[in-house]
Parts: structure tokens; C-alpha cells; sequence
């Protein structure tokens, strides 16, 4: 084979936002696969939030992305050689093989998708990680129930987009926050949220006194900072409050902000938990399950919002903090 | 009866730390009882960083003290006269009769305490609500178990106290975190925490480093501000931090200060949950019963820092804030 594969590797450890000089442009030949190695086209790579905590230094769930290899991403793409018996050449498959055109792994490692039960990119979005996130965050750490009321924030990004339509399928009120109008108009008009509250508005804080007069049940945080102090204050009783991430922070070069309101977790004895989905990985297969049969029936609506080229990688990336995507982020690193 | 009643009553909401001129000394005939009422001589007040809170504006779990009113605060005195057939003359009662020299207060507004089990003042202390707050924040809100290591600020106080002592009693480590070496020694020597921190020493945070070089799994927070992200920075997979109060916080003129390290919930899939003793009002007698058995059996060591005189209260207040106190506080209201 004379293909070659074009590659982004972590050349610095970003200080704020991620310039183009903490990034390295590489071409390597495709690798050679070894003994139970699957060699893949990666045909989509998945840019999420978490990436920016990945490139810090420092103890954190995994291990920090080392300086000189390949940007870790999710990735699905097409088996075009293999040495294992459990997956065979055509076959599509997610993984985790980073910011690059074609990558090798062991088969264990990659987890085989159907691209008939829907267009594979829906594997790095709502019935992938984003959605598995969204699933377990809000049934597990949130607990929701029939009858609560569900803020989240990120509510057009690919896991609030899901966190709200799965409350809804639970019996929940569903209440957004996202910037701009017409984010705020696809949660409620095309997701099916009750309301949907614009933080950029000059009357935001206004604008979120009639849907959250009953007060705040679940509150699914992707952003952090102020918008979590806001949810803080209307917490009702026994409300969960589930960290999921915390995006306005990630770039700081400052101390993040922690929540001044964090003191109504003991006037509502209410709770604040986190996690990573990573947590719920012997429990994957029950949440696509869920996932993939709402998808079918309709009741989860999924949007994707792909860019193209992966040389265009770094601005693409930065698009997640500037609050430039809508649905699922996702870079298509194929070539036609 | 020509008895007088001396009493304090809020005359100002504060600004930061309480002074005198937000306080009112008052003298006025000792009240009349209607049907069904009970008149108590208070013996003793219980003083309570809560207390701060309570002179506050705002919504909160109990109303604030209204301006004019005596302040509200735990007593514990003797029957003088009684409306009740439930409760006689001469029995000995705690309720919350606020900080005067006689109260009354209808009978089922009263809990009769056993004078020949301990001195009556430990009804206001460790088998009273600082009592209960450390058995349902450690065992409901913390969920303690065998082998944890429980980590406690305000280890010398009224309530941190009985929290490494309860810890122990659990089979887990109890690392203490108190202001000054005197009050580390009698967390360790006399209460028989595993270690305690001094957070006034220049090294307190290299300290803290060998006692908790294996995590925390429970954080019981009495203190907030620096010390809760901390705490935070040592967590471990699962822990859970109990908000129980942030006396370092009550007399901000600013904004409280939010745990920056709250992100640690999302790396380590931990909890921060908040409480207040009420919430447990229908398991008091199951918590009352423990505590009291533990301290007949000599397993819960109690103690009592007793000052004298009503007139004395706006001072003898501000201790707690000062971190002048070790074990309960509590202000003598009987004159001898």
C-alpha cells in the first residue's frame, strides 16, 4: 500500500485557547497491523469539549494526550484490513483512534456499528458517546422522574440536545439554555423542549422566571460558571444537580470559578454529583439499546453538524467554545 | 409572679460580623401561659454558627428572626409552670425559646430531657442537635462505611467533634482539621481522631499530605471557603462531601467564595450534598437513642465551653466566628 495518512498530534500543551502552534501537521505511511490488529479509514472523527481537558498535564479520569502523538477523538470509519477473526474488511466500526485518516487497534478496542439502522456518523453522536453521556447522566446521576422539571444547559449541543428529549420521553418538563435565538428555536421547536432560555438575551435572567416558577428538579450542567450559579438559586428540594462539564471554564487561564450557590445544596438538601461516561461502560450496551429504539420510533431526533477536512482541524475544534455548533460536532476526515 | 425576663432581641440585620447596635436588650415581666402552654426557666442557650443565618434576610429552610424579635436560639431549663397535662413542674425540657431567661412555648413544641442520664446542658450539645447533625450528615448524607477515611473541618467544635467520634465508632479513619495546636491535640488525645490538622500553621498544607496520602472518602464540611477545595483536591473514586456549613463564609461583606475544585465531582464521580438536622425531625429519636448509648458506654466523649450571663450574649456569639470555642458553646441564661 503507498496510502498515506494525515495525522494531528499535540506539538504543546495549550495555555487558554488552543493556537495553531500547539498542533503539528503530520504524513506518515498507513501503519502495518500486527497479530488481532484491525486496520480502519476513519471516515469521521468527533470533536467534544472534553478534548480541551485532555491536552492539560495533570491527574484527571485518563491519562493526559502526550506531547507528540495523535489528538485523542473518538472516530468511526470502515475495516480495510484485518487480522483478527472478529471483524472482517467493510465492516464499520467506532473507536477511539484519534485525529487521523486511517488507525489501527486492537479488535477488542473498536466496537462494530450498523450503518443500515442509521448513517454511521450517528455512532459519534446520540448513539454514541454524547448519547450514552446524555442517557446515564440524566437517568443515573439525575435520577429524573415523572413530573420534573429538567434544566440543561448546552441544550443545542450534542449532549443537551439529547438530556432534554429524553426527559421528555420520561414525563419531565424539559427547559433548555443555549445562545442565540435560533439555537433556542431548534431545542423547542424541533427537539420538542417546553422552553428554551437564551443566555446571550439581555433579558435572560428575566426571560427563565415563568418556565422555572415551579422551580428546578434536575439541572444538567455543561457549561459551568455563571449559568450554574443561576440554576443553583432555583433548586428545589431534593434536587440533583449533575456536573457533566463545565465548557465556559475549560479555557480559562485564570482559576476556574467555583459556584458561590453551592450553600443551597444545604438549605434544599439537595446534591451535586459528577461523572464521566466512561464510568457506565459495562452498562453501554443498555443505553444504546434505549437510544437506537427511541431513534427508530422517532422520539429522539439527532443533528449532526459536520465540517469538512481534516486539515482543518483546529478551527473546527475551537467552534465548540465559541458556541458554533448546533447537534453534533463532527469532522469528516474521508476524502472523496 | 414579679419575675423579669432579660432577652435579646435583633434590632438590625447585620452587615458582616454581628455588633452590639444590631442588638436590643430588653427587660419585660416573665409571659403568661394560655391552655396547653408550658413556662420555662432556660438554664442554658445554645450559641450556633447557624444563628448567623437566621438573622439574615431571604429565603432560606426556616424563616429569618424578624427584626424585634428575641433571638431564636436552643434552650434548655426547667418547668416553672404548666397548662399541660403532658409535661410537669420541675421536669427539665429543651426546645428553641431563643435567648431570654424564661420562654414559653406549647407542650408539643418541647422535648422532656433526662437530667440523670447526663447534665442537661448536653441535651443542647452532643445528645442535642449538633449531636444529631453529625449522625444523619455523617451516616444518611456521607453514607460512611468500614475502611473509609472521613475528613472533618471544625474538628474541635460542637458538631466536628462528634463526627470523627461517630466515624470511629463506624470503623473508619477520622482526620481532623481544627484552628491551633491545642485544639488538634484534644481532637487526638481526648476524642481519639487518627490525626488532626492545624489550617493555622505555615504547614498545614504539607501536613495534610501524610494523614490523607490515601484520599478522602467522606469530606464533612463545617467551614467552606479555601479549606472545602482543599478537601476537594483530595477526593477519591466515589467520595462524598457533606455540606453541613461554611462558618468561614457567614460575615462576608462579598459574594461567597464557590469551591473552585467542584470539577473534582466530575473527574472522581463524587458527591456534594447539603442538609440541615431538621430534615431528620421524624428519626431525631433514633439518632438521640445511638448518641446516647455511645456516651454511657464511654464511646462519645462530650464537651461544653460554658460562659456566663446573659448580658454577655453578642460577645460570648462571636466566639464561634473567631474560632474561640472548643466542643459545644453555650451561654448560661440562669442566674445562680
Amino acid at each position: 500500500m503507498s496510502l498515506t495518512n494525515k495525522q494531528y498530534r499535540l506539538a504543546a500543551r495549550p495555555v487558554g485557547v488552543p493556537k495553531d502552534s500547539d498542533w503539528e501537521f503530520t504524513t506518515e505511511p498507513v501503519p502495518e497491523i500486527g497479530a488481532g490488529d484491525v486496520l480502519v479509514k476513519n471516515h469521521y472523527a468527533s470533536l467534544d469539549p472534553a478534548m480541551r481537558g485532555w491536552m492539560n498535564e495533570g491527574r484527571s479520569y485518563i491519562p493526559p494526550v502526550k506531547i507528540g502523538a495523535v489528538m485523542r477523538a473518538g472516530t468511526v470509519g470502515e475495516v480495510i484490513a484485518s487480522n483478527s477473526p472478529d471483524i472482517k474488511v467493510g465492516e464499520f466500526v467506532s473507536g477511539m483512534l484519534g485525529i487521523q485518516q486511517y488507525g489501527k487497534a486492537a479488535a477488542k478496542e473498536l466496537t462494530k456499528v450498523d450503518p443500515n439502522l442509521a448513517p454511521i456518523e450517528n455512532y459519534l453522536g446520540g448513539l454514541g458517546m454524547p448519547g450514552l453521556t446524555a442517557y446515564f447522566g440524566l437517568l443515573d446521576v439525575g435520577a429524573v422522574k415523572e413530573g420534573d422539571t429538567v434544566l440543561v444547559s448546552g441544550a443545542a449541543g450534542a449532549v443537551g440536545s439529547i438530556v432534554g428529549q429524553i426527559a421528555k420521553i420520561k414525563g419531565a418538563r424539559a427547559v433548555g439554555i443555549a445562545g442565540g435565538a435560533e439555537k433556542c428555536a431548534y431545542v423547542v421547536d424541533e427537539l420538542g423542549f417546553d422552553a428554551c432560555l437564551d443566555y446571550k438575551s439581555d433579558s435572560f435572567k428575566q426571560d427563565l422566571k415563568e418556565p422555572l416558577k415551579t422551580g428546578v428538579d434536575v439541572y444538567f450542567d455543561n457549561v459551568g460558571g455563571e449559568i450554574l450559579d443561576i440554576a443553583l438559586a432555583r433548586i428545589n428540594r431534593h434536587a440533583r444537580i449533575v456536573i457533566c462539564g463545565a465548557i465556559s471554564q475549560y479555557n480559562n487561564t485564570t482559576p476556574m470559578r467555583g459556584p458561590q450557590n453551592y450553600i443551597n445544596l444545604l438549605v434544599h438538601h439537595a446534591r451535586m454529583e459528577g461523572f464521566v461516561v466512561f464510568d457506565y461502560v459495562t452498562r453501554y450496551g443498555e443505553g444504546v439499546q434505549d437510544l437506537a429504539t427511541w431513534y427508530r420510533e422517532g422520539k429522539l431526533k439527532l443533528r449532526n453538524q459536520i465540517e469538512t477536512g481534516i486539515g482543518n482541524f483546529p478551527s473546527v475544534l475551537l467552534k465548540l467554545f465559541k458556541g458554533e455548533n448546533t447537534g453534533k460536532l463532527l469532522l469528516k476526515v474521508v476524502e472523496d
